[in-house]
């Protein structure tokens, strides 16, 4: 994919992540896109505007995309490297494309998908970069619960 | 564990699983208990109830747990093999065990989650594969749709 998709793409995803920052939860955030490149769903962490463990950035773009006969061609983008869960979201549903804003304060499993057939892009943004360092620095307990880091 | 702890445990899953049936949804259940043993979430999956793509059974009983600070000695229980959206959910939060009702209409990722360190406990209930059988023979859509097949 061209390198200013990928990042017009990321800003979706930043924008989601700023205002989760905003709201005083955990700033990450996502988006879904369809194989003709229009937004399918957009989404950020929830764990503390809902209580909701279960709504990680990645898989809240996709409960908001909604239901969807297949995923062949479709892109996700993220702002931070995806953990198991939401790689196994990926992987499980087909999704071709991960674009990922940053993997420098969380690495996950890239290879793991790649060699699943998903194209990775990872496009080591500062913005991404810095907004999760200060966030992580600022609320350890808080981002460790995200991960489920005892 | 013992195999009548694992049972009980898994007849909280085929409940939630069968509220779906009735329902008409996809009828897969699951729960997720403490290390005490103390049911801490139940769910069942919720495609067609909520038209809501995210919530597979053990996401959704994952969700109705709330957040915790950590899931170790934690069990999670289905009535189906767990596909690797959900695998990755079990793998990610360091829930210790996993208790599967059949894998015999989907087989998910066991070995890999051994691998990890998850205690795999496979039922093979014959009520579970009964009710999932019976579901797919008479909605091979919608069931593909769940775990994005094409």
């Amino acid at each position: 994919m061209e390198h200013s998709d990928a990042v017009r793409m990321l800003d979706v995803a930043l924008a989601e992540a700023e205002a989760g920052r905003a709201e005083g939860g955990i700033p990450i955030g996502a988006a879904l896109f369809g194989a003709d490149g229009r937004l399918l769903g957009r989404g950020r962490n929830r764990r503390v505007q809902d209580d909701d463990a279960s709504m990680h950035a990645e898989t809240s773009a996709f409960r908001a995309a909604g239901r969807q006969r297949g995923y062949r061609g479709t892109t996700m983008v993220t702002t931070l490297s995806p953990c198991w869960y939401c790689s196994g979201l990926v992987r499980q549903f087909g999704i071709s494309r991960l674009v990922v804003g940053e993997s420098r304060t969380f690495t996950g499993q890239h290879e793991w998908l790649a060699e699943a057939g998903v194209e990775v892009v990872l496009l080591d943004d500062a913005r991404c970069y810095e907004l999760m360092k200060g966030f992580i620095a600022a609320n350890p307990g808080l981002w460790n619960e995200d991960i489920g880091v005892d």
